[in-house]
C-alpha cells in the first residue's frame, strides 16, 4: 500500500517564511500564527494518513456501484466521511453565519492539499460541496442560503455541479436542459447532464445539485442560461426532507481513474428547482464556483504528484539495483539504492521542485483570493484571475507528468496496480480535463485574461517579476535565481508582444501559441515562487534558523528548477513565434 | 468502439518514396516492389481492422484469468490467433529453412506496425514468439533449432522472455534462478521470474520459455548468466508433446493496461531446460532478442499513437463545439467542429508529425538491420546499435504523450473507458518501461553507444546529417527543413562534446544529461527523417505524381515538425550543460 505523510513542514514554510500570513493585513489572518496553523495541519495530516490514505487503494479497486438507483461508495468511505465531518473539516473556511469556522481560504487550501494527496477521489465529495456552497453563498437569496448552507457546511448534504450535456461540454451555449417556471417561484427542470462527479452516493442525507438550464423564451446561447438548486430530496419548510425529487442516476461511468468518486449521468424529469441569482445570469454565478474549482483542480495536480513523489523516493532509497558510477555507495549490500543514479535523481528532482513550486503558487493564489474577497483589493482580484488558468492548466499537465515519472522510478512495479503508482497517474489524468480542458484554460489565458482591463493585470505581473529580480540584483547568492528569471520573463513578454502584433493580423497566430504560452507562464510563475522561496530560506539561515538542512535543501531544489526547467521558456517562445502557419496549413480532410 | 484503418498509403511512401527498398542491394529486397508490398499491407490491414481491432476493447475489459493453473485469454482471442496463424503472418520474415516466408525484416516491421496499432496486447503473443525465435535461431544448436523453430514460426508454440526476478530487473547480475546440469546435456531450472508477458495462455499447444539462469560455480554477477529453453511441455524425440515440465504460473498481475496479454509470475521448480549458446554467455544471446525487442517496443510507441490519432481526428471532425475565431466554418450547424480550433490543430499536428516521423525512423531502422544481417555491413550495424535506444526511449515517451494528447481531444469523453481513448494511453504506458526502462535506454545511449568503437558511429551519424543538409543547401523549398536541422544537429554535437569534456571530470555530468540527450537525438532523428521525406515528396511532385494532396500534406506536416518540435533541442542542450551539480546537490536523506 502506498505511503503518505502530510508535508506539514513545507506548508508551514509557505505560510510563514514565504507568505508571512500572520503579518498580512487581511481580516482573520492575524490568528494564523505558526503554532496555530501547525496544530491544524498536523491534525489534518493525521486524518489524512490514518483515515483517508488507507482508503485510496480501496476506492480504486472497488469503485462505486449503482444498486437499485442508489450509488454505493467503496467500503469504509461512509465511516471516513463521518469522521471528516465530525472533525469539523468540511466547514473550515465557511461563513460562521452558516456554521462554518470562518478561517481564511488560504488555510482551507493548505488543509485541502493534504486531504487530496491522501485520497483525491474521496475528497471530491467534500470539494464539490464546497464549490456549490460558494456559488450559493455568493448568489442565492437569503432564504435559499438559510435552507441549504448550514447542511452543506457540515456536508450532511453534499453538492454537485451540473454543466455538461452529452452534446456539449465547453460550448455550454448549446445546452438543452430546460427550466420551466411554475408560477410559485420554483421551476421544473428537465434534461440530461453527464460527468456529474459525486452525482449520487450513500454518504449524505441529501444531495444539492447546482444545475445550469435554459428558461424557455430567454436569450439564445450562453446568455440564456440560468442556475438552479435541485435537491435530491425536496426540503420541507421546517427543513426536514420531503419527497424524492424528479432527479435520478442514469448510470455510473467507467473511468480511467478516480474510481472512488461516482461520476454519474443525471436525468432530470421535471425536477423541482430554485433559481440561484438572476434569470439568464447563470454563467456568472457558475463562474464563482468554477474559478474556485479551477484552483482546486490545479491543487489536485500537484497534490497527487506529492503523494506519488513520496512513494517514488521511498522506492528509490529502498530498491537496490546497479552501482553508482562514481563509486559504490552501499558496499555491504548486493547493489546500491536507485537514488544514487543521476537519472533517477533528475527524475526525483523534477518531481520535488515542481511540487514545492506549485504548492507555493497555489497557496499564494488562495492568499490573493482572500485579499480580493476580504479587502476588496482589485489588483489581487485581477492577478488571481490572470493566474487561475495557469494554476489549473500548467499544474495539472505537470502534475500528471510527474505522477508518470514517479511511476517510472518503479520500473515494471510501477505498471502493475499492486504498488498504487498506476493509480496516481490514472487519477491525476482527469485534472487536465475537467473544469475546462487545459486547451480551454490556454484559450482563457491568451484570448481573455491577457487583454482583460486593457492588459493591466499582465503588465502588473511583469512588473512584479521585474521588481523581484531587481530586489536581489546585488545579492550574489541569488544569481542562480535572478538570471534565469530575467531571461524567462523577457521571453514571456516577447511572446505576449508577438500575440499583440501578429494576433492583430490573424487571431490564429495567438491561439496557435496559447498552449505554449500557458506552460511558459507556468514556468515563470514557479520561477518567481522559487526566487521568493530562496530569498526566504536565505533570510531564515541568516537569522540562524535551527533546521538548516531544510532551508539549504529548499535553496538547492530551487536552483535545480531554475537551471533545468526555466530553459523550457525559450523553446515555448520559439514555437509561439513560428505562428499559426504550420499549425493551420492542412485542410481538415488532410488529417 | 474505436476505429482503425491501416495507414498503408503512408507505409508505402516510407518503403518506396523514402527508402526505395526495391532498388536497395540487399538480398530479398528486389522482390519488394510497390505492388507486392501494397498487396501484403492491404491484406494485413484487413486482418487488423476486421479481426484484431474489434478485440482490442474486449481484451481490455475482460483481461486474462488464471483458472486451475491455466491462463484463459479474452473471448475471441484464440479464434483470432488461429486466423493470424493460418494467414501465415507469424512467419513472414522467418527463415524458410524452418517454414518461414523469408521476407525482409523491413516488411515484417511494416506489417507489425499495423497489427500493433489494431491490438497491442494481442500482438504481443506473436511478437514475443518472434523475439524468442530470433534468439534461438542465432544462438541455439541445430538440434534445438530443428525441434523448436518450425513450431514457433507458425506460432503453434509461442515464446516468452524470462529475465526479471522480484529483486532484480535492470541489474540482472543479482539473479538467483539456478540451472543445475543433469549430466545428460539438460539442466534443472529453479527460481522465480516475474513480469513474463504471454507467460501462459490457451492459444498455443506449447510455450517455449527463454530463461536466464546461473549455473552453480560459474562467474559472479552478470558474467555467470546463461540462457535456457524451458518448454511448458517437454518435447519427445519424435516432436510430440510429453509430460508437463516443472514450470507453473504463480499469478497474473493486475496492470494499468495491456490487459489482453497475460503478465505472469512464473515459478520454475526443477524444470528441464536446454542451454542456448555457450555457458555463461546468456546475456549475449539474450541481447539478440532484446535489441529486436527494443525496436519492436519503439514501434509500439508510435503504433498505438497512430490508432489513438485516427480516433482523435475522427472526433475532432465530428464533435461540434464553439466557433472558429476567424469566422464560422459550419454555418448550418449549431457549432463548428473541434478541428477548426488552433489549439486542437496544434494537438493533432503534434500527433501526426510524430507518428509519421517515427514510422520512417523505425522502418529505416529495420532496413538497417536487414542490411547489417544480410550484407554484413558494419556501418549499418553500428548505426542501428546507436539508434536502438533512441527508437525505444524517445518513441515510447512521445508515443505515450501523443496518446494522452489524443485522449485530451475528447475532453471528458476521453477519460471514460467507453471510447477507448483511455486504453490507448494505458496500453502505451508500458512501452516506456519494459525491455529496459527509458532511463536505462538513455544510459545505454550516453554511457555505451556514443563511445562505442571509438565514437565512430555517432560521428558517422553527424556526418550523415551534415551531408543531408548540404545536399539541399541550394534548394530554397527545403529551407524550412535544412535550417532547423542544422541548428539542432549543432546542438546535439555540442551536447556530445560537453559529455566528453565534463564527463571526464565527473561521469555524473554526462549521466545527469542522458535523458535529455536521448530526447534531443530523437528530435534530430525525426528531423532527419522529415528532411528526407520532404525531399522525397518534392521529387514525387516534380515527377508529376497523381496524388498531389498526399505529398503536399507530407511536406506541410514536416514543416510543422521542424518549426514546432526541433526547438526542443536548444532546451535540452541548456539543461545538459547545467551539468550534474543541481541534480546531485542533495543528500539522499533530503528527499
Amino acid at each position: 500500500m502506498p505511503i503518505f505523510a502530510a508535508p506539514t513542514r513545507d506548508l508551514q514554510f509557505v505560510l510563514h517564511d514565504l507568505l508571512k500570513v500572520s503579518a498580512q493585513d487581511i481580516p482573520g489572518y492575524a490568528e494564523l500564527d505558526a503554532d496555530f496553523t501547525s496544530a491544524v495541519l498536523e491534525e489534518a495530516g493525521k486524518v489524512a494518513s490514518e483515515v483517508l490514505a488507507p482508503l485510496n487503494t480501496v476506492g480504486d479497486t472497488e469503485g462505486c456501484h449503482l444498486e437499485n438507483g442508489v450509488v454505493r461508495t467503496p467500503t469504509g468511505f461512509k465511516a471516513a466521511f463521518d469522521q471528516v465531518r465530525e472533525g469539523g473539516w468540511t466547514g473550515l473556511d465557511c461563513d460562521p453565519d452558516y456554521g462554518g469556522q470562518g478561517m481564511p481560504y488560504t488555510l482551507g487550501t493548505a488543509v485541502g492539499e493534504i486531504f487530496v494527496s491522501a485520497n483525491m477521489a474521496f475528497n471530491m465529495y467534500q470539494g464539490l460541496t464546497h464549490g456549490a456552497y460558494s456559488a450559493i453563498h455568493a448568489h442565492a437569496s437569503d432564504e435559499l442560503k438559510a435552507i441549504y448552507l448550514p447542511k452543506m457546511v457540515t456536508c450532511e448534504w453534499t453538492g454537485t455541479m451540473n454543466l455538461t450535456e452529452p452534446h456539449c461540454g465547453t460550448d455550454l451555449g448549446l445546452m438543452r436542459t430546460k427550466a420551466e417556471p411554475q408560477g410559485d417561484g420554483s421551476f421544473k427542470i428537465t434534461g440530461q447532464k453527464i460527468f456529474i462527479s459525486a452525482g449520487d452516493h450513500d454518504m449524505a442525507e441529501n444531495i444539492i445539485h447546482l444545475v445550469l438550464a435554459k428558461i424557455p423564451g430567454g436569450p439564445e446561447g450562453i446568455k440564456g442560461v440560468s442556475l438552479f438548486i435541485v435537491p435530491k430530496f425536496v426540503v420541507n419548510a421546517d427543513g426536514s426532507l420531503g419527497a424524492r425529487n424528479g432527479v435520478s442516476v442514469g448510470k455510473i461511468e467507467e473511468k480511467m481513474g478516480i474510481h472512488g468518486n461516482s461520476t454519474c449521468v443525471m436525468n432530470y424529469d421535471g425536477a423541482t428547482g430554485f433559481l440561484v441569482g438572476e434569470e439568464h445570469k447563470g454563467m456568472k454565478a457558475m463562474f464563482t464556483m468554477m474559478n474556485e474549482a479551477r484552483i482546486g483542480v490545479g491543487l489536485q495536480g500537484y497534490a497527487v504528484a506529492e503523494a506519488a513523489y513520496q512513494n517514488a523516493v521511498a522506492y528509490a532509497k529502498d530498491r537496490l539495483q546497479g552501482r553508482a558510477v562514481t563509486g559504490t555507495e552501499n558496499p555491504d549490500g548486493p547493489a546500491d539504492p536507485l537514488i544514487v543514479h543521476p537519472d533517477i535523481r533528475r527524475n526525483l528532482m523534477e518531481q520535488k521542485s515542481f511540487v514545492e513550486g506549485a504548492r507555493a503558487l497555489t497557496v499564494w493564489g488562495a492568499n490573493l483570493i482572500d485579499r480580493a474577497h476580504k479587502t476588496g483589493d482589485e489588483a489581487a482580484e485581477g492577478l488571481i484571475s490572470l493566474l487561475t488558468p495557469v494554476i489549473k492548466g500548467f499544474q495539472t499537465d505537470k502534475g500528471f507528468e510527474m505522477c508518470v515519472q514517479a511511476q517510472q522510478v518503479y520500473g515494471g512495479h510501477g505498471y502493475i496496480e499492486e504498488h498504487g503508482m498506476s493509480q496516481f497517474a490514472r487519477d491525476a489524468r482527469i485534472a487536465m480535463i475537467y473544469e475546462g480542458a487545459n486547451g480551454v484554460q490556454a484559450l482563457d489565458l491568451v484570448g481573455r485574461k491577457l487583454a482583460a482591463d486593457g492588459g493591466k493585470h499582465v503588465m502588473a505581473f511583469f512588473e512584479m517579476v521585474k521588481d523581484e529580480c531587481k530586489a536581489h540584483a546585488e545579492d550574489a547568492r541569488m544569481a542562480g535565481f535572478v538570471e534565469p528569471m530575467k531571461a524567462a520573463s523577457k521571453q514571456l513578454q516577447a511572446a505576449a508582444m508577438y500575440f499583440v502584433q501578429s494576433g492583430m493580423k490573424n487571431p490564429n497566430n495567438a491561439l496557435a501559441g496559447s498552449y505554449d504560452f500557458m506552460h511558459m507562464m507556468g514556468h515563470v510563475c514557479l520561477g518567481l515562487m522559487w526566487t521568493r522561496m530562496a530569498k526566504a530560506a536565505y533570510d531564515a539561515l541568516d537569522a540562524g534558523a535551527s533546521d538548516k538542512n531544510f532551508y539549504e535543501t529548499k535553496i538547492a531544489t530551487g536552483r535545480f528548477y531554475m537551471a533545468r526547467q526555466l530553459p523550457a521558456c525559450a523553446m515555448h517562445l520559439q514555437r509561439i513565434e513560428s505562428g499559426a502557419e504550420t499549425v493551420m496549413a492542412l485542410g481538415a480532410e488532410s488529417f
